[in-house]
């Protein structure tokens, strides 16, 4: 595949970029783009991150989810520490294309290095003093076993 | 429900924050939370919009969907100008607490005001030139009879 190249959005009409047939996301203005990352087969939402337009491009070349990790400034293939690294199946994009969808098959059985399938295992709830709280789902993995190797 | 108060992050652990019960949504440096919208029946991702903390406790106090509109500055009920409500199921958050999925009913046939039943009604592929461009899906309404009623 040719290495893409992002066109800036500012030359473009709303209607070419809401309805057209071109690729031409939209990065923030720290040159981001939010990424939700779901599970291929159920839909289930695995996580969200962040995007470079380099770690946009490497994820099209490679067919690996690779993200922009703000706290270490640098790329960040999903699984490179862990094993459970995201097949790209299908990329989406919204309607002003500032965001993108992933459509991954996972390595493994979880994505959070917390051990669990999704890093949404937390679920808000009342409790009996009518509190917020959280209702959480069960670990998928040991994380400990996964990114403590000795 | 008793109206929620949401602590600042900043003085719990990275324990506390990532595997406690409690729930304490980081908002950043704007003030906003991104904020992942999907289908509570077929987990498909409707849409991706911002919340502030008033539009988070405005959606757990009313049960509906309601984010803040940066461009319009101020608080959206999803629906009020489509009919197309979000009747929210359960609200999720990830691992750090700096996301939340809405596992949401819609009212009526779709969410984007483009007609499609999704934001992400474009999926990236290669084109006969090895260029990406996208595939389209199909429109689920027309948007002209649902925004721009006389």
């Amino acid at each position: 595949m040719k290495k893409p190249e992002f066109e800036p959005p500012e030359n473009k009409s709303r209607k070419e970029i809401e309805l057209g047939k071109e690729f031409i996301p939209s990065f923030n203005s720290q040159g981001l783009l939010p990424c939700i990352t779901v599970d291929a087969e159920s839909k289930e939402v695995l996580m969200f991150a962040w995007m470079s337009p380099d770690a946009l491009k490497q994820t099209i070349e490679t067919g690996k989810a690779t993200y922009y990790s703000r706290s270490r400034g640098k790329l960040w293939v999903k699984g490179e520490s862990s094993g459970r690294e995201q097949q790209v199946e299908q990329i989406l994009v919204d309607c002003d294309q500032d965001v993108v969808q992933l459509r991954v098959r996972v390595q493994g059985e979880g994505t959070c290095h917390n051990g669990y399938r999704s890093c949404f295992y937390r679920a808000v709830k009342n409790n009996d003093k009518n509190e917020l709280e959280y209702i959480i789902s069960d670990r998928s993995f040991d994380p400990e076993k996964v990114y403590n190797k000795s």
